[in-house]
């Protein structure tokens, strides 16, 4: 592939992660082409990048005027709407199949654990399982295990695969907010019927009514996050464990010279945790020191690692953003992935390192990778080949390695389960102090920060901006995915963070002994959110559904269709969600205004765009403080949102 | 809407059909814009007409260089063969969406009709209910039609729910070609899990091997040709019976100035039975008199009569090109839809001429239309509206009408069971005739000419040339949708067709009774032709497997993203499959060299594209002698192709 020559940007302005910039100036020196160089010499396709094409039909592609949308249709008469109506819509779809498709590998995961095909995992979780069970109403007393595990398995299928009725998990939903999903029509049936559905009525010539595909977005959506990814966290903690706080290494000074370094990116925690039994099998720990290294250093990158480290003290490298980066160090002797984020460029960066590039997955092969296929009955087949092929690597090292030395300590793994237990202790757990901290102002609202990545963005700046300005107005932030790593460099995942805060959240923090900034875990746990705030509801104080809660979202960086589905399950939810940088929609018209207004006047959340970490910060800030007011407790606390002078202030204190 | 002035092209390049082509000189002096002027003012995008963009997530979007495919990759890495194929994965996805919630649609009738809720209908074609329990080694013998009805249902439901497991109708394929789909991994689980995995698979870092991508895309495919394709058909046929051939009147000339014209468009034939029952009401007849009228004149439109039209012999006045036309004669008391292929547009024209124009089904509102819900348990509630509408409408007409004269009569409905009893009488009903004239030469082969109308295409002339070469050329063939409403209006669906045909073929023709080009019925029917051609291999004499087969395909205006999905499970399931004008592939590319020698290299059929009709002829003719003399069958006749002297001729003859 002979690419063009690129013109390349400034190191600094293209990432504020140190260990990354550390790697873009020596793939420069080494002549590889990295991911950010190509977003800077490919221009986004201006029409495309407001979702104002349509494909869907060979009587097009039609391009509409993005300047003047309203000036023409469509070849079949679609209007802007119509179209801009359908690629959302296609994007949820693709994104809550991702998702959903996730979790229904890890239900089959369960399911052959539970029949005992498969033998290399067990449940490591009971009181959890129980405890799910029950909230689907499942009858648990007096009954074995496995039995309960069987029911709650075909009870949670249903999440996928029924045709009609509502999802299992509409159980816990607040009744408010489920009531008025009834009222529209959106309470989702199966996902898979959802997601067949949301893609027959965006074909040509079938749903043309801006405002009806918008009801099939929510349901989609809702399929997502109350459906295929909660299923997958839950099965997950279920089968491997619910995250509980733990020291983390972040950063890619976790990498060892002396020891066999193996990157596991992706999403699907199976690959990690087979990956982490072999390399604790004492033959191959004894084969790693035969080859003259220290022992084998497993690290995760990516949401691959984002609960698995909090289950077992994993380091982990850094985010999307920095996967090539992280082979440019040359100490990679293996990277092995499964599904999701994976660029097909590693590929072409591995090789010029001499890193073993391997593939696991049957759904996520990569041209010219070596495929090893993860067999979940027999997993440790797979992972001891990609322990042996790192090995080999180790053993002839070929290019000189550097190692950045930058890493943090912080604590990851607030499962919502342990949020309960923190707050409260063990004798009242629950959410209460929440509710009354909020309600009392010490805490201003809640805001999950989270998403991907984007070399459009500056890496890593805007998460690191908006949760500071966060936290210094007492706003206490949950996060997940590529965010919460970012937050984890910049130092800001451990108790010290509650310096940063402003005074009420900081004496909150203080108190309980926990830091401003909470990681929940990988991007399918999203519906940790979801649950945590809905037991707000129900602990009551702060309304009656999810839409009364002084909360907001944002994903700054966002870069994959399912960041669209998550943020749409969450306006679909009732909360605010802000976008950074960008969002596939035509500005300017009715479809937008839907978005951005209408879908607030019917009672659910609505959607935001900024480009500005401080602007994020304002809009999400300005909103919990109207929920607040709303809520008639906005007596509490003085009204402070910070200007720019503060800011360069805080900056300062950093 | 205010659209900027367009270049008009000529109508006799836009179109053959003579009644089409008079509205579009009508709607122009009425100052009405029709889709074939935006077709002509439109510039279909360079680059998305190749699918050489990727806009699957917010790093791009990325748009290739067709010129030189190779010379990039997207920002990600993604080569053109990641992203031609995710492009056109996610078109098969689509179309399969379309066909699967259709008969999801069908299927969950069928459930209330057993169960008694729905009372309008009943089963009425009990034979074929028990042909197909059979086929799926349901027991039949001794039993009541409700429990076999309902063990049918809860197998069918599998076709679209089962996560594991081979799909039902895998029993009815010959078993060469199902053994090469278990050999590639491809037999397809339930349609619903193929739709969701084939999404999360094209999404941003998913799969990225072309190679990987085709075996998910044939899967799906497969998921509708074999699963909801041929599931909603099969249901039609035992609810509202499979139909037999019967002589229909076809095009605008069946439009009647003093009754009231009501035209059906769309695809599931619940809405044209219901509105049946309506247009029988006395109560209504009686209404449409008072009103001056003298009768209710239902007409279908697109696939909406395909199928039902032979059930009862109602007329049709034309396919999705005519769709606008029609309403531009003022004669259109009332234009109702239900889903898939209805333009955006039509609300516009029908505003125009006064003509309500009305939505039906919850999934594809237009905006501004009228929505009058059909509730398939109380179905009358509905359609009985809707006549209602249209006789006040009759009653108010203000705009001049201009009623086309042209229409002509053909014979439609040989489903795959008449065509079995056609051939063979009713004593030796069976395929063996038809194999033995292809064996001994007679017929040379079968051909499926299917598929859309495109305004990017002249209206209905590649439909027609094409078929004159083929059955010129001894070719026998199977029409459905769009196509099959192009020859009809061309007559060449009545037996006085055979004097065109090629002189095997027209002898076969004369003794049999039968037109040389069998209408088969919607687009959704297809799987039609795939039990035909599975019954032609298990007759014998014709090779092991559907790929060995003397039989081609083609779809000459192609334009929904159903059709990709239609032609691509003819070519994982054997057959040669020709597309006109376009195909969404980038060219040189490896992924256009895998459809187009590839797939077939494995076993499988194989695309092509051609622009004449000639050319496709030509192809397919080619393709059949190949099929023949690798049976051995080639030594019967001699190979004679058309060139254009012939052509010229022929249609002098015509």
């Amino acid at each position: 592939m002979a690419a063009k020559p690129i013109k390349l940007l400034n190191v600094e302005d293209l990432t504020i992660c140190e260990t990354t910039a550390e790697m873009i100036t020596k793939a420069r020196a080494d002549g590889v082409e990295l991911f950010f160089d190509r977003a800077t010499a490919i221009k986004p396709c201006p029409i495309g990048e407001q979702s104002a094409c349509c494909k869907h039909c060979s009587m097009g592609p039609c391009r509409m005027n993005t300047k003047s949308p309203y000036d023409r249709v469509g070849v079949c008469g679609a209007t802007i709407d119509t179209i801009v109506a359908r690629n959302f819509g296609r994007m949820v779809a693709a994104g809550t199949a991702a998702h959903t498709d996730h979790g229904m590998a890890m239900l089959e995961l369960f399911r052959d654990v539970i029949n005992g095909k498969v033998k290399d995992f067990s449940i490591k979780d009971p009181l959890k399982l129980f405890e799910i069970a029950e909230s689907l109403d499942i009858v648990t007393e007096g009954r074995e295990l496995k039995d309960v595990a069987l029911d709650l398995y075909r009870e949670l299928e249903r999440t996928y695969v029924q045709v009609e009725g509502e999802l299992p998990m509409m159980k816990r939903v607040p009744e408010k907010t489920l009531e008025l999903w009834r009222k529209a029509g959106i309470v989702p049936r199966g996902a898979m019927r959802e997601i067949m559905e949301m893609m027959h009525r965006t074909a040509m010539g079938v749903d043309q009514d801006y405002e009806n595909i918008m009801l099939q977005i929510s349901r989609t959506a809702l399929a997502d996050g109350w459906g295929g990814s909660m299923v997958s966290t839950d099965i997950s903690d279920i089968l491997f464990g619910t995250p509980a706080p733990l020291e983390i290494e972040i950063d890619m000074g976790v990498l060892k010279k002396d020891k066999v370094n193996i990157i596991v990116h992706g999403h699907e925690p199976i690959l990690l945790e087979a990956m982490l039994l072999s390399a604790a099998d004492p033959e191959i720990k004894e084969m790693a020191k035969d080859a003259g290294a220290k022992g084998i250093n497993l690290v995760g990158m990516c949401c691959s690692g984002l609960d698995v480290m909090s289950r077992h003290g994993l380091p982990h490298a850094g985010n999307f953003s920095s996967t090539e980066a992280v082979l440019v160090t040359g100490a990679i002797d293996a990277m092995t992935v499964d599904i999701q984020c994976i660029k097909q460029d590693l590929k072409r960066v591995a090789d010029f390192y001499d890193t073993p590039f391997i593939t696991t997955n049957y759904r996520a092969k990569i041209e010219g990778a070596l495929h090893i296929p993860l067999d979940e009955q027999n997993p440790l087949v797979c992972t001891d080949e990609i322990i042996l092929k790192a090995i080999a690597r180790f053993q002839t090292r070929k290019k000189p390695i550097q190692i950045p030395r930058k890493k943090t300590t912080g604590v990851h793994g607030f499962s919502y389960e342990y949020i309960n237990y923190m707050l409260g202790g063990s004798f009242r757990g629950g959410y209460t102090p929440l509710n009354e901290n909020i309600i009392n102002g010490r805490i201003r609202g809640v805001a999950g920060v989270v998403g991907c990545t984007n070399p459009r963005s500056k890496h890593d700046y805007s998460h690191v901006e908006l949760v500071k300005e966060l936290i210094k107005n007492d706003v206490l932030v949950l996060q997940t995915g590529c965010s919460q790593m970012a937050l984890a460099k910049a130092g800001l995942t451990g108790p010290d963070a509650a310096a940063l805060a402003g005074d009420g959240l900081a004496e909150v923090c203080e108190t309980v002994g926990m830091p401003p900034v909470l990681g929940l875990g990988a991007c399918v746990d999203n519906s940790r959110i979801l649950i945590a705030a809905s037991e707000m509801v129900k602990t009551g104080g702060l309304g009656e559904s999810l839409a009364d809660l002084p909360a907001a979202g944002c994903a700054p960086e966002w870069m994959s269709e399912k960041a669209i589905a998550i943020g749409h399950y969450f306006v679909a939810s009732g909360i605010y969600v802000v976008f950074g940088h960008t969002l596939p929609v035509t500005g300017g018209t009715r479809f937008e205004k839907l978005l951005f207004e209408g879908l607030e006047d019917l009672g659910f959340g609505k959607w935001a765009v900024a480009d500005d970490p401080l602007e994020m910060a304002r809009l999400m800030i300005a909103h919990i403080d109207k929920k607040r007011s709303q809520l008639g407790i906005d007596k509490g606390r003085e009204r402070v949102l910070t200007d720019m002078t503060d800011r360069r202030s805080l900056d300062l204190t950093a």
